[in-house]
């Protein structure tokens, strides 16, 4: 269930009240099917401490978070061991959000949660496009004998949207049999971002959810994350893209995988916060 | 399922073959429920790879894990993210070595496997004990929304087993309700080990299995724990206790809740390795 | 100042409003002139969070924090780099919240704080009595050129309470000159806390400020704190003793020095929240 | 004050007498305000004994530090915990070097000690220039409360050098008045080192004081230091920028804001000790 | 000696029994002439461990593991602190694999295991090439006093192989005597790895020898390892120019200088692990 | 070689010109039999830059360094990777300070280095005695192949120096054999140090040798050593013993084992530098 009494420790610059606030950023602390290394359940936390210690401006896009009307909900209280009564606890936060017409960032959190957002904005947005940026395929039917898995998720998320739906940036591992899968489902941009523009400009103004895995990017960026994947993106790289991008209609996204406990230096939850800040910008 | 094959990386002295052994050693390694900070799930491979450092023989006990007769059957594949499945994987691997007429020591992983080898054990050994040692305990019914967790792992052992089968002691912490309960279902003792000499000796013939959460000892013992709870037991007194039970029926054991992870010495992985050492030239 | 909203994320069980509470605990982040390891500025929020993983209930003293009436006012914003803006800002917070007839709890950062907490108390407290609990004697006059240092707190207090105001407990580091000039001026118990009962009864219903500094505590214990000094008191000695004392008048407390960085493993943040609920039980 | 005996564990190199020495290399164990994560103090002992385990010979220059002739003046007692008298500490070290005719390398240290040096230059070098490399531009007023701060000390410096005198390269954060009053009075190229040669070429014989925020440098590199930014320089751009440059009059530089708590994994020292090797050959 | 048994936790996909296997690979666990930060010795288990969390399928290369023929002989057992003792257990295990007809890829260890493999080979393959992939020279005669050194190995090689069959790529590090030596017996590409596809063509079907150190990579990609040299090659530059080779006649590879105690984060293991994949989809 | 130079970084009031100074101080930066976790090469530094935390007075003893007079060496520049040719170069260190007339304490490294200083000892010292506190027997005739190890060097001590000449205490691990061995030809005190006042005062005016390898202390009081073995001494319990030794004619001591890579708190390094400072004023 989402507080919705003001945070003192929100996000940076995300005091504003929930009534008035146009969107709502919220924490989804849940990784239970971690199969690697686990943690991500400690980042909302991690991310708005760390916030404190950064700027409100954005010299990137010469924006203020003070020019921003949002309200940082705290994090959810999650079901830990159950991953279905999770996302049911997830997915309903989401749209008491939407029902209250409200936009939303979600921070995981393993990738999982994303499937509990795609539930919660489907009957509302018909025709939702999933923009999904990622190391990973995460296209299995089953993972470790789970259909509710971190590496399952944009499969589930598939079975609900459908062909057509699904684009994916980035990509770098994964089975076989997904790359399989994936050329006949899903729009899949194998170890880069080429075409995100173009990408972008072609959803018009179809509702968008944008998921961001933050193993995307290099792990020498962000070794904080549950399964590093070498050969990455880089930290410009991925924000010139999504600069680039042409002004779509964002519903919500999500950041996921930032694992404090695997970030020993500190540096990829700094990068983590900065890049949520960049996105809040950008879109809210 | 349980490997059957020879082990290269066997644990310490546990290199007999799985026909003719008479103790099998497992790993367990799920942590999905942990509330805090994850990690058991790495502890068995953590285990046996310590135990490469110390000495096959004991000058404690004046044994030899040369003398003994296990086969280490290495860890089981358990299902990620979905306790009730994972559960019933590590209740089959244990029933298919009670079938075999051996008994076993199981290392977790996080404590709700002992579920797992309780509901194995019931039917087989009528009038089972579990003498339980831990920090915590672990009595609530409900933890964050969930059944099935670490922490209500002994309401449900005594759900199976009924009042007067649950032995508890080195218990300093819980909510006031769990003591409460407590009371009236099992019998406990606080914060230290006074009386288990008296209790062993009580069981006579009768089967008992020992479920040994780390955490009972004190967190300079064993830092590398998820929750690690000041004012606990060191490891001589623990010792101690255990050798100064009487020769008990025990039909398998486990030690659980050691966190790698939070292990960033490395002692306390030495010192659960030493543990499980002097625990198999006691009871196997 | 001190925030007066109802944080979210406030510690174990301090959830009530400030205008009936009757404690205020707060956080004063500041460790500029830590010589040696920084990071204690980092305790008061990793106390908090940690928190969410304990119980409220305290089985040593069966009671619960739900029984208790304390607003957690978060963490004051204090100057870096300048220790007398940042002790003055302490102060004023201080005294807000005597002037509103409340006592306090202070979660430092470093040890020099307390000098802040004394200054607010000394007018309104005639006769104050400070008790003083640390392996460092904390009594030198200038330390690397400094008045003003975590190394001279206890001069810098006892100048303003002179002569029989000072009782110190656990003290085994210091320069053979604070040991001497402790003989005249305060009254020191070195290497353990022989005699607490006795101090404490004395003190009848004198105003009394209790300061804690975590390294009385054994490293073993407590690694996570600037400056561990070897052969210290254990957990349970500590709290056996704190719980020995007769009831006194209490106007306030501080428990300073844990540097969450040091505390690699979580264990002594753990020990810190716990012994924070145990003294809040006690005295609140 | 400084040491003129001979180090032992002087860094690279740097085993010239103090009187034929024609540079001085000494550290400045300060980082009282670092707002964030602190531990700079300990970058000058770190970065000497890493560097036992480097050459002398740099393939980029064909030139070792056999060649040179500087004396390692070791690290400098500063005052922990009030700033002002630290930094006339480090002005009083540096004006002895130059009353000796020598010029002088420093190690930070957080970068509040630039302050002192250029403060010590101005006098007997008028016209001086500052280049000055870092991610974030420290052009502040105030920072929480204090004018001598790690975020100030561009600010300060301005005050004595006046408009003209400041060159930033690199900039990727900052207060949005930052950012304006830069446009007013220095000269600053964001995200980059674009125009360095050419700025380095306009100062002709003018005396140069370089200043070197390791932060400049992208997280990936440099992870080791208090308020890492993502998207920042890569080391062999910042050497080739460097190398670029034509010969200048350099009176001293400093390289700043190494902080080994944060460098767990030892490679960030272990660049900063690369990096210093490099510059001593190139300007000393 | 090798161990023939079939392991259970093999590397990735390598669980072919013996007899039938083209590729063996093992660990050469030792690490004692480390002369900086020591670890390599556990590099071997922590890839098979890491191994377990990665896919057997290359999107790069679009080859599976599944595909391949490769058995895992675990760690050979070396003696610990005698240089030359651990030689010839290597070299003995080599050639036993070399009689049987198989070629072999061996996990380090410091990078002198190398000079086991060339001794083992050089009888059987003449005309062997050795292609050298490092950030350091390892040209000189002796270090620290020692003839057999990670840092001496190259020479060690050279001595057996003579002129012109020591290839060197990616050399930034070195005594000046090293380079000037090199520049007489063996052929060095200094920074970077241009000129690698020519010179493996060049090769034709000439008996190869690849010796990897991970330390050419740059820190921010592989932070652990034992002498991190800033300014190195990025993850993909590194496979784009293997994958650019032309098919070579190689007869074994190893890849040496992973750290795992200086892996803090994790993510120089995973790097390694999905480097030797990709190796072995290359070579084996 | 010993430098005589006046080292600018000395232990903790070890500031004696070598020519004038009774005792000698050096570090033995070797670690390259260390089977388990390396890293005590670090050890002798990390001690030095440590003691600067501490007070040169003891309240124990009610003794301060400046009184002693003592010369501290810094580190002996040792072959890293060939054991025998390490132990000549200390052992002709320790030649060169005994014919000066010197008595001197070492600072390990691991514990082979013992043997060097034994060997140096036995020709001017005749009768001498070794008294050894340590977890482990070290009695073994090979460990891994190799006849030096840390895990043989008693038993290379005793074939130099034979029967009645050893004295062991606090052994709580070892291999069957080396305890049946012991009982023939050392004394040992297994588990504890009962009977070490007895045993001193035994040594009447006898050359005594005392080696302390760290790891006799409990791993909660000191993890960061390679081998930490459960169920120790704590550090009252040490020096209460060592305070109650009768005088002896110690011609040397060492201290052994610590590894400040093993030491992620801090603490341990602490400790040792601690007792260090407690023995030298005990025995200087």
């Amino acid at each position: 269930m989402l507080n919705k009494k003001t945070l003192t420790d929100f996000f940076l610059g995300c005091g504003a009240p929930y009534e008035t606030a146009d969107w709502v950023l919220f924490g989804a602390p849940f990784d239970s099917t971690a199969s690697n290394r686990p943690g991500a359940r400690f980042a909302p936390k991690a991310v708005r401490i760390e916030s404190n210690g950064i700027e409100t401006y954005s010299p990137r896009q010469n924006r203020d978070m003070e020019e921003t009307n949002i309200f940082d909900g705290g994090d959810l209280e999650l079901c830990i061991g159950d991953a279905s009564v999770a996302l049911w606890q997830i997915e309903d936060a989401v749209k008491n959000i939407l029902n209250d017409s409200k936009r939303f960032a979600m921070i995981g959190g393993e990738h999982l949660v994303t499937l509990a957002a795609v539930r919660a904005l489907q009957g509302l947005h018909p025709g939702l496009r999933v923009l999904h940026f990622d190391a990973h395929a995460d296209l299995r039917d089953k993972y470790l004998g789970a259909k509710l898995s971190h590496a399952t998720v944009m499969r589930r998320v598939w079975e609900i949207l459908g062909d057509g739906s699904i684009w994916q940036f980035g990509i770098r591992s994964g089975e076989k049999s997904e790359f399989v899968w994936a050329s006949e489902h899903t729009s899949m941009q194998i170890f880069n971002l080429d075409g995100l523009q173009k990408t972008a400009a072609s959803f018009k103004d179809k509702p968008v959810y944008l998921t961001l895995d933050l193993d995307v990017l290099d792990p020498s960026v962000m070794p904080g994350t549950g399964t590093p994947e070498a050969g990455g993106i880089f930290f410009n790289e991925l924000l010139d893209a999504l600069q680039s991008m042409p002004k779509m209609n964002i519903v919500g996204f999500d950041m996921v995988e930032l694992s404090p406990p695997c970030d020993t230096s500190g540096a990829s939850t700094a990068a983590a916060c900065k890049l949520l800040r960049e996105m809040l910008l950008m879109f809210a």
